[in-house]
């Protein structure tokens, strides 16, 4: 055990913000002055287990990084600048699972490469060992700055009924990295690189967050982890609404393989938003990858529409007509 | 597993700070206002892994609440008081340790307990299933208040030469507690059972944190986690010093059965602290438990001294006589 923490602390003692931010001389809290805040503070926390939320042949700097991504695209959801954060790791005890010196050093260069890439602090952390597998919880700490200061935070629940539903890029990108990585997809070397690259790399919206609360126009936004379809469903039931979504405007992943699969697989990453029809037009010059996808309506649940305008049913093996 | 997060959703939601503080509307983010700070942010985050740090057969209000007391701890050692907190919690999934709906609504009660007596509140949280034992990670934010905001965190590595070290109350309830729950120690029927509440509900000495910060004259603080003995080397350490422990001097929780174990054992939440000889007599007059147990002078290690002033070696099998 001795050696095991002596390790992390070759590894993460480094990386940990010194002077006035941080966790000073082996402190056991961390410290965030006041005037590093320009807006009140957004929070989160996030938990990726491994086998469950990563897969146990992800290479450790990744892992690392996607366990810090996961929560800046929370932050970006908010219109949220990251600030600094909080590292909590359990490594498994037994024998077996013991992860190698050089996981543990891969790790941290993973966590450097991405704190430095995404200009915030690594404040402090617990480290713990026990009989389960590898989990990492980071809780990020973030501001909003620049225009995004001035405006509220675009909570989930903010969507009104005319609202339309709006995404900052591709869906189905998390789907098909994780297919790749499982086998059961072949593709051409370059794309099966892209997919996983986006499985294991996904990147945090922080820019078009900040921009669409900078806007003072996005009523409510989340970003996209659990699926599109799943996500959406969630905006409209935290508002008390339904919503419609036009399958045939859904920008997708290329190759488009199967697009339910992609619009209901998590892992994307993608900012999902509401906001009025004026504003979405405005908003859509400047995303390089924007769609509007829908609206938000009276009533509640979820609709997918076809070409035509009809209801599509979702069901276990596809879509069929909900009318036929 | 919608199930079980339907359990979650019902038992958690309803503690979750709502309106301008805490996680609204199902967001994926928390919202914390400047304007509850009245001082920079102390930040804390510990894991409690079941069977590592609190044991199967405890019950969920306490785990609940003594995983958040071990972070109000830490607060509590840089004269902070608490904010709030976000909940990070890793339910097993296998269907032998699934937890029931009974042991969830008692964790959320024991939860919420404790948010009230230490008025904090939840701004938010993450819930995970996964092959792994329970796992609840805490993270707290705090800030000073009254005397101690206008005075210097008490930081683990900041003591000086000369200063006195002292604890704010008795040492060895945690390990009699834990020596009570596994059997191996038979006590009167009372005495156990104060053992047990100090083991399961360890006090966060917040008080006495402020009182020492606010006094101005201590100069490194850290709550006694890892025994004494152990966390008064890592006190000198953290300031490339050593430091001196006078047995005789050391308050032990009753009745004294086995001072080195004591001495020695976790789980103990007292606050140790160095301070100069002079400050050191005024904060005894304010601490009703307190007792001054040692000093910091040059050089390196660790020194048990008996109470003729001869070191002692501390051993495996106790302590003997350094220089027999």
């Amino acid at each position: 055990m001795v050696a095991e923490f002596d390790l992390i602390d070759r590894y993460f003692r480094p990386l940990v913000a010194d002077g006035d931010f941080g966790q000073l001389l082996r402190d056991d809290c961390a410290h965030l002055p006041l005037r590093a805040l320009a807006s009140d503070l957004v929070l989160t926390v996030d938990t990726l287990i491994e086998g469950v939320h990563f897969l146990a042949s992800d290479p450790p700097e990744t892992v690392a990084r996607k366990a810090l991504r996961v929560n800046l695209s929370d932050l970006a959801a908010k219109g949220a600048s990251p600030v600094g954060c909080l590292l909590a790791l359990s490594l498994p005890s037994s024998a077996h699972a013991l992860k190698s010196e050089a996981w543990l050093a891969d790790f941290a260069r993973g966590l450097a490469l991405d704190l430095q890439q995404f200009d915030l602090q690594l404040l402090g952390g617990d480290t713990t060992s026990g009989p389960g597998p590898l989990s990492i919880s980071i809780t990020a700490l973030g501001h909003a700055t620049g225009a995004a200061a001035s405006q509220p935070p675009m909570l989930r629940g903010a969507g009104r009924a005319g609202d339309l539903l709006c995404v900052t890029g591709p869906i189905g990108w998390g789907y098909l990295g994780l297919q790749v990585l499982q086998g059961g997809l072949d593709l051409p070397e370059a794309t099966k690189r892209q997919a996983i690259q986006h499985y294991r790399l996904p990147e945090p919206r922080l820019r078009e967050g900040a921009l669409l609360r900078g806007s003072g126009t996005v009523h409510a936004c989340m970003d996209i982890s659990d699926g599109l379809v799943a996500d959406a469903r969630h905006l409209a039931d935290a508002a008390g609404l339904a919503c419609l979504l036009d399958l045939a405007k859904i920008p997708l992943a290329e190759p488009k393989l199967d697009p339910v699969a992609q619009i209901t697989g998590g892992d994307d990453y993608q900012l999902l938003f509401a906001c009025p029809g004026e504003a979405a037009e405005a908003i859509m010059t400047q995303l390089e990858q924007g769609a509007i996808i829908g609206r938000l309506t009276q009533g509640q649940g979820l609709t997918l529409l076809d070409a035509d305008g009809n209801a599509l049913r979702l069901a276990k093996e596809g879509y069929v007509h909900a009318k036929p």
